[in-house]
Formats: C-alpha cells, structure tokens, sequence
C-alpha cells in the first residue's frame, strides 16, 4: 500500500502518517518524490485496508498494492483447478455445455428439455426449484418438488444437475439432491450463504453480481474457500451498465481477467446477459472464443409458456444450433497451433 | 402491457400474439399505426411479466405500463406513511438525524461516540454488530455482545438503535435488541431474509442496492410489506456508476421519484456515497435540500482507529457542524412559504 | 409514441393531452385500460419528440415505439451495405483485418509495421496523424506529414489506409490523403464533423461514443447518410462502466443489435476496449465470433517506445498469432452449415 | 508515478523496467515489499504516461500519482478564481442564476422569458442559437438569427447571455455576440473546438462530458487555459449510469471534489441532469446546499409549445420559486457559522 500525501502536507502530517501505519504494526517508508511524499506501507501480510489512513490530514489517496486474496489467487496456486462434477470435468480444457429451463415447472418439463439437451451435447442439467424473483407475486418455484424431479432427470440422463440456493435455511435440501450449488447474483455478497457454502461437500457455481468488480467476486469465492469449500467455479453473466439494448452487458473480458488472477474455471451465461432470444446464440459464440470453460445457457421447448425468463431461452432446435457450432470452433482451437482456449496469450 | 410489432410482422405473427396474450387470461387489443402495429394488454389486475411476449416471432419490443408494486405505491396510499421507532418519528416532515459508528467495537467506544452524537442532534443511535465484510479476513462485528452494548447506549441515553440484520438465523437476536432493523446494500434482494423481515415486529431500514433500480427498490419494499410489515423505510447510500472520485454516487434524485412513487419515507446515507469523510457534510447538506427524511451519518471519536470504514467516519466536532448546518437549512424551509422539504413541488 | 396517464388523471389532462397532440398534426387515440388510460400518437411519419408531452399534468410517462433513425435502418434497406475501400470490401462475409500503429510517428515506424501486419494478413493500415489526447500536454501528432507517411504505406504496400480526422479545418487535407476517414469516439455527437463527412467522398469509420446508446450511434450515422454519404461503417470500442479491469468494456451485443437495426457494416476495435496488451487477443476472437464484419487492432514493434497507447498495441507476433486464429475460426463458421458469422440466428 | 510488479516478476524484468524509466530521463527507485516489489518514478515534471510501462513483462499494474493537470489546478493557484462576465461575478461566493429556454425559437418567446427570469433573480441569460441535437431531423437552432435575439435581450434587461457554440467555424460569430460561451456537453473532448477556445476573449462554461471523470473534465479545462484563456467555468449536468428514472444521474460529489482540486468555478445545470420537470427544483436545491457557484436552469413560458426540451424546462412561476427557495438557503448559510457554502469543510 502506498499513502501518496498532498503537495501541501507538512512534517508533521507525514509523521502523524508514519506514526499511524507503525501502530498497525506495519513498516513505514517514506519517498520523497519531485512535488510530494508518499510513504510505502511494508511488511503486511495480505492486504491492508486503505480506509485506515486515507482520511488523514495531508492525505492525498492511498493506494492498494496488494491483491486482498490468497486462495483464489494464482500466485497461491498456478496451476488451473479442474472441479468433477458426477462424471463430469470443468475447466480441463474441454468446453462443459450446461443447460436447462431457467425453472423447474414440472416433470413432463423438465423431462422433456433434459432430452432435447442431452441428445445436443449438454452434459450438465440446470433447472432452478428455488426462484428469487424481483416481485413477490410472481412465481417463486416448486421447492422441495422441483428438487425431485432435478433428481429424475439425473437418473434417467445420466446428467449431474445444478440448481440454485437461496438461503441457509433450504442449504441442506438443496445439497442432499443437487451436485452442484448455485449462488444467484443477487446473493454473492450474502455472506451467510457463503460461509454456510464453505461447508457445503458439493460444487458451487458463483455467479457475478450485478455491479460486482472482479476483486469482489474472488473475494466472494475466497468466503467459500476460507471455509473449507475447495470447489469453487465462477459464472460470468453480464453486469449492469447505461447499456439498454441487452437486460445485462456481458463483461467477456472477465474471463482473461479471471484467469490472470485465479485458478478457479469460469463459465458464461449468455441467457441472463441478454435477456433475449435473439442475442444468445451471438454471445454464447463470443463466450466460447474468449476462452471460457463453459456456459450456461436456457432452453425450454415451449418458450411462450414458460412461468419466468421465457423471452431469453432458446427453442431446443436452436441450442442445437449452438452445440454444433461451439463444438466446431473447440476442434478448430484445439487443432490451431496458434491458440488454445484455455491459454489466453 | 403494449407489445410492439415489427414493420415487417404479418398478419400471422399479429394473430398469434394476441393468441398468447387472450392465454394469459387478458384482453388483446390491436391498435394499427402508420407504419406498425401495436397490440394493447387490457383488464390485467397488476403488471404482467414482459418476457412472456418479448421472443414471439415478429415482436419488436414490450413497454410495460403498469407499475409493478402496490401496497408501497402512492397510488395505493396517497398519504405519507410516519414510522415510530421508539419515541421518534421518521417522515412527518421532520428531518430525523441517525448517527453513530460503522461498527461497535466496544462498549467505552459505542458510549463515548452516543453521548456526543446525542448532543449533537441526533435522535437514533446506529452500529453494526454484523458487518458484513467484502474480506473473510476482515473484523466481522461483535455479534450478540455488540447488541447487548447497543442495548446499553439506548438505555443510557434515551435513543432507539439500529443495527443490520445479514441473515435469517440471527434474526431473532436483532429483532431482540434493536428497535429498527436495517438490511444492508448487499441483501437488497436477499428475498428470504426480506421475507423474514416481513414477520418482523420492529420497523426495518432497506438500503438501495449498489444497481439497483427505484423499482427494483420498490419491489424489495414490496415483500415486507406484502409479509405483513408496513414499517419500511428507504435509504438512498449511492450508486455504482463509472466514476471513480466517491466510492459511489449519491442519487439524490431518487427522493422526489420515491417521493411520487410511495408513501414510505426515505432516508439518505451520505457516509457510504462518499467513502470519504471530506465528501460527507457537503452530501449531508445536498440530502437535506432535496427533501429526505433523514440523515444516517457515521461518526467515529477516533476515526484513524476504527475497525472499519475510518475514512469516512465524521469526527464528533464535524457532526455537530453537519447538525447546525440541517438545523438552519430545516429552519429555513419551514419558514419559507415557497417550499417544503417534504412536498416536493 | 404511447402517453400514459397517471391513475389519477381527469378527463380534463386526457383532453389536454389529445389537444396537444391533435395541435402538432398527428392523431390521438385514447387507449382506456384497466387502471389507467393510455393515449396513443398515430399519423406520424418517424419519431415523435417524447419531451413534448412528458411534462403535462396528468402524464406518467412517454413510451417511443417508432424508431426515429431511417436512413440507417434495415427497415429501409435490408440488405447488408458491402463498402468498398480501395480494394477493399467491408461487409460481404468475409473479416476484414484493419492494423496498425495508434499514432504514425515516423516514416520508418509506420513502414516497419506495415509490412507486418501486411505479411500477416491486414488489409488495411490504421495510424494516426491527429491525435485526440486528454491532455494538452500529449504528443498530438505528427499532422500532414503524417498523412504523407500513411500515402507512402499505401504506395509501397498496395494497401489502403485509415486515419482520424479531428476537425472541419483538416477534413479536406484528411480526405485527400486517406483512402477512409475515421471519425473518433469523443467526436462522435461533434454534429457538425458529422455534417462535413455526409459531403465527403470517402468512406467512413464512425466509432461509438464512450457512452452511446445505439440509437444515439445510428442517429450520428444518419446524419453522415443524411448528408449524402452512404458509406458508413460502424466500429463497437468499449463503453465506459463501473468496470475497472479493462480501460473500457466492450459491448458484444451491440454486434447483433446493430446488424438486426441497421444494414450497415460494424467493425469491432479490441485494443481501445482493452487498454491492456493481455485481453486484446481473447476479445479479438470474441469480436471475430461474435459476428463483427472486421477488427481494427493496434500494433506497433516496439510499443515500449511508441508515443501513445503502447500498453495495448500488440508485437508484430501477436498480431500474426491473432490472424492465425481468426482465418481458422473464419473457416469453421464457413464450413459449418449451422452457423454463418453475419447472419446471427 | 508507480509501478507495481508481479510476484513472479525476475530480477531481468526489473532491471528492464528501471531501463526503460531510465530513458525516459526520469529517475528509477526500486521499492522492495513483502512480497514484491514496485518501482517508483521520480524527478518527472507532471505526470507520466502509465501507457508506457503498463505492458512490459513483469509488470503488474501502474499507478499515477502525480496529477496530469497544472494550470486548472488548485495547487498551481490556491485562491478561488472570481469570473466576470459583464457586470456579474462568478465564483466569489454569491450564488449566480443562470436561466432561459433551451433554443431561441423567436424574439417574442425570448423577450417574455427573459423578462420573466429577470424579475425573479436571474442574472444571466441563457438560450441556445446553434443546438446540437441526436437526430439530423430535429430543430436545429435559429443560428444567426438567434444570436441576435440574444443582443435584445441583453440589451433590453442589461443581463449578460451565454449560449453555445458548436464548432470552430462559427465560433467567430458566437463570440461576437454572446458574452459568454458554452462548450456543452458532447463537445468536451472536441480538442480543436477547445482549442479554439482557449483564444477566445470571452470566459467559456464547460460543461462535463456524459461519461467522463473529474480528471478528463479538468484536462479538457486545461486545453483552454493552456490555449491562454483563463476564464473557464465548469458545468455538472448529469452523468450516464444504469439509473432510468432521470434523464442523466447528478453526480453532486463532483462540486466538493472539484473545488478541492482545482480554483476554477463550477456550476450546476438540474435540468440536464433530471429531463424531467417535477425533479428540477429539488435537484436545484441540492446544488445550492453541495456549494455550487451558480445554477443554471432551463424555463419555458410554454413549454408544452417548445422546440426542444419542453419537458424539462420550469414554468416561470416555478423559477420564481426556485429563486426564492435559493435566496432563503443562501441567507441561512451566510448567517450561519457552522457552515459556508464554497468552502466545503
């Protein structure tokens, strides 16, 4: 951490600066520059909190240096985390396609989609039983019920299913018949939910808050981490900008990003970053190039009726359509000597 | 509802939307334009969710009309709602001062701080017992000995407390020792807890999330209330936008629209707008002008101390400055027949 | 343009609102609905100004349905515009490889880079002569005898060139020597640049505006069509949002949007939505899957050394890995029947 | 100027690093840390391009430190710049209305106006001539025409008139007839346009670009104060962000930051940033109580009748009563010595 002091800060507000950072038990050094001092904060394990001394007289700003997290952080493992899912493999360098209604309304449904999506070449089930929904008049999911029926599907595809929780009160519900655990955007920073994930013995998929920096999403995932949850895969799904022709824009930069700084897998959802149709099969093209290990996309075969989220879901003949084309840039990178997906430059 | 036809639909494309839209059990109504067709949706009782007509073929876009909330609308109750936490009142015209420190560190701190910002001016006493913290490695709050010292600060200086609530497992605790309950930025739609928040038999402080829209906002005001609990209160405490010279951008605007739009009062946090503490009065005063109910301010004795949020943490001296400031301004709009800081024109 | 009342509105401001309508020449068309009523505007040929009726009592708010661009629209022409450059054509199906150094700062710079990115398969030279720089200070570039090096690049390579122009005062010199004019983000309302490229006779790159909607982005395209000048390609850079981890973010989306609204060809320029040498490959590929009819990226061979933006110019071998890896995704999207790169589903 | 290394960075990527400082003629002074090591820039004169050492290998991240700017700078000239425009100070403390309709549409609408805003405290009138507006098809301002109702007004109630100029080639004409000149907001960065500027004999608003930060705005000042005018006023009107519920979102920390960095003048125009009436007066309020210098507001005497922005503008009886509410606020912070409104804690 650097504490750059104003032009105009005196002795006695470098001291008062020096003599702050030295309580901390932190070693302070100051270096006078050409118009004004900064002092360098030294020997600090992990992070230091720059609101400690940035409302100090003389202070300028106060710059982190220091990436706050360890787990998540490449520097702390270099070599990319591969995560199983049943018999499933994410972040190997194979593109995990996941698909699925955005709700479980019923078997007959679920059922129904599971096999259009099977036969295309998903490997992954999703299917949300638990709903947070913006209104609370709208419809909040089977619960319990849908949960079983994610469990049909398993057993009748040979699918591992991934669904979302929304609290620490259904947690165990949901672990016992989940394989892997989706935390929602809007509860990335619920805290709670993430020390209760730390302990949970199944994968977690986290998703990106809507306004979330990347730092905030790793620090999200380092809660899961800290806690004792190893398995950790991060979901990038369009972030909340002035953009308005899209429901959310989607951040493809994120995932070189994410894989500079962290070991973890990234996946994309292209359904939530658009919010329509028309737009999915685009990003999910775009997702597939920048490199990440997966997406996330919704499909359902009779859009116009489903209860949440049908404007954004693909006709099942459409996510076709995607498989084929994202199996046939994967053969191109891997036959590329030029470029892989997972090694972005 | 109105769905927008594209220039290009035909007859087929028309007929099938209102097809999907007499499904629903509404009423279609076809409105030709000069170069488009527009279909209206009539006899809904609330809004109708837009994405059931977004991806049908030929559609060009949804414009929804209904507004979404009910009980928290002004159009359902034309009259300020005034909330009493203890002996105080939030939104019958007066601006109500809550101030006190990000966090309760300990019971000499939290008492120290009480007694200046109670002769100061302010009316509630605020201090968080759980923090919720972007770091695991972060000082997480005192938990219940922080309630108990809140309990302390109300009992020796007469002021009702508020301190938030991170989740549903220590909600009875809260709901215990606090006479108003807040939910934090982060669980704006964390439905569970705001549906457990909505049994809750204190009033209950909900913070706009950091990209959140007004109605978004709204709606989360809407599950309490929709859960038996009409003691809700809005906190504007800034926004997510590119700029980069305050931790977030106070929205002051949205106190009119919240003003037009619900009967619930609402407050601003300037402290958490500014993250920095030079930034607090000038944004206090803003408040003020524009017409919220109130002020929740953060206050530290030793700021360069704190466990957290120093940098934006008042010193005691600069409160009681941001308190003749509101008195004179409040003076001021009563005597003012041509304004009202409540009736926003 | 729909009008919605507020509930509370009387027969008196409906009539009003029809009056005022009725008054600027179109029609109106009350639409009762269940709570409120709505008033439709008919008879209009292109957009209604929204702020005519936003501020009379009585009015909720003012919903534009027509599109107010027409000359750009797809709705006009709909088929795709292919601009020819030189021998160059933009917008047939085939990528379009633009490179480059950010600024010409030699004659032996620009002709060093130049026959590399030529070998490795650009077909048009980018470089600029007059820098737009945020500070004064900044090297602003070398001017006409920057124009006369990028004519020298033409010559010796057989290759047209690029290059920004800043104000009307220069527009002739610029348009004497380039082969396509660039107009840049920060002029991209500089409405009256927009008039003089609508008389110009070459072609023009118009990038979006840090800020843009893309109704405001087709809008300026208009008015260059307007002038007289069809040839317009659009070139998506990034958009400015709360993210931090890249100089801008860049806006997929905006790729399938604009190629549903408007038949104009839309390049995509990874380096200025980057900001950093690392993401400029993965979002090229991005670019190139998504559906972008060509790239414009920066390179330079020695970018420790160039005068501006060195940290995002890629090395001459990364730009032929980039290449590489886009003629092989460009042959996977030709020899797959399920997918093509302009046509987006 | 810093520069952060990587973990992993070596000491060759060091020593390359110290290299290339080095030949730049600035001084390299290496910072050994916990557990890397950053590199700190010293001996340069202003600022540093952080472009230029952002690519280099080993190189994590380059923070500046030293701020781009000199002349607008507060650290350059610690006392408030006082701006004259005719007989009206800017900037010394008295609160300066600005006020007028958005174009001139004729003399009468212009004269009526005018007369209204005078008898109610406005000082200076403002009305545009040259409009710069999102579609070719729009009004675009009466031109010369209006320039010269602008000289009646003048005239006829003694009040100085701003109005803005759009590009170089009528700023000749723009400056001869208004007595201040507004470089609006999609101009900000149109360097020639301030360029231009900077020779001007008359002082320049500058309003803040839709998107851009403090720093940029500065910058963009700088241009004109480099050019050797050093009559510039900045003008907040609104950023874009996510939020829809107003026009452009105000960013009122901006007055408190900027009168922190630099001694220029800064204004506030609500009817930008809200674009909608019912929002004007509150968000005028705030601007008054943040410590803005002026306002600058947009009236319509009929504004259902205006040629561009009607919905935005005040009836005259509503700026009459904004101009009491800003007298009374005015007043209450002279007599009051907890606070004043330019200096901002």
């Amino acid at each position: 951490m650097l504490v750059v002091m104003s032009k105009f800060a005196n002795q006695e507000d470098i001291d008062a600066v020096v003599a702050a950072i030295e309580a901390r038990g932190y070693r302070a050094r100051p270096i006078p520059g050409g118009e004004r001092v900064a002092i360098g904060v030294l020997h600090n394990e992990g992070a230091v909190d720059a609101s400690l001394f940035l409302g100090l007289p003389g202070v300028n700003e106060v710059v982190p240096i220091t990436r706050p997290y360890k787990l998540v952080s490449r520097e702390t493992q270099p070599s990319d985390t591969v995560i199983r899912v049943g018999s499933v493999n994410i972040g190997n360098g194979h593109l995990t396609l996941i698909a699925g209604p955005c709700a479980v309304e019923s078997e007959e449904q679920a059922l129904t989609i599971a096999e259009h999506v099977r036969k295309s070449g998903a490997r992954i089930f999703r299917g949300g039983a638990f709903k947070p929904r913006t209104s609370p008049y709208s419809f909040q999911g089977l619960g319990e019920k849908g949960l079983k029926i994610l469990a049909k599907v398993r057993e009748r595809f040979d699918m591992p299913v991934v669904t979302e929780v929304m609290d620490v009160e259904t947690f165990d519900m949901v672990e016992h018949y989940a394989d892997m655990i989706q935390i929602g955007t809007r509860n990335m920073q619920n805290f709670s939910l993430l020390k209760r994930a730390g302990k949970a013995r199944k994968p977690v998929v986290l998703k990106r808050g809507l306004a979330s920096t990347i730092e905030e999403w790793l620090m999200a995932a380092e809660y899961i981490m800290e806690g004792g949850n190893a398995r950790v895969i991060l979901c990038e799904r369009g972030v909340r900008t002035f953009v308005n022709h899209s429901r959310n824009t989607l951040d493809v930069s994120a995932v070189p990003v994410v894989q500079k700084e962290s070991h973890l897998p990234i996946l994309i959802d292209p359904s939530h970053a658009a919010g329509r149709r028309d737009q999915v099969i685009p990003l999910s093209r775009a997702a597939v190039a920048v490199g990440a290990h997966g997406l996330m996309v919704e499909v359902h075969h009779k859009p116009e009726e489903a209860m949440s989220d049908g404007a954004q879901s693909l006709y099942p003949r459409q996510f076709d359509q995607l498989c084929r084309q994202a199996d046939a840039m994967y053969e191109t990178f891997r036959n590329t000597d030029a470029c892989s997906i997972s090694t972005t430059v």
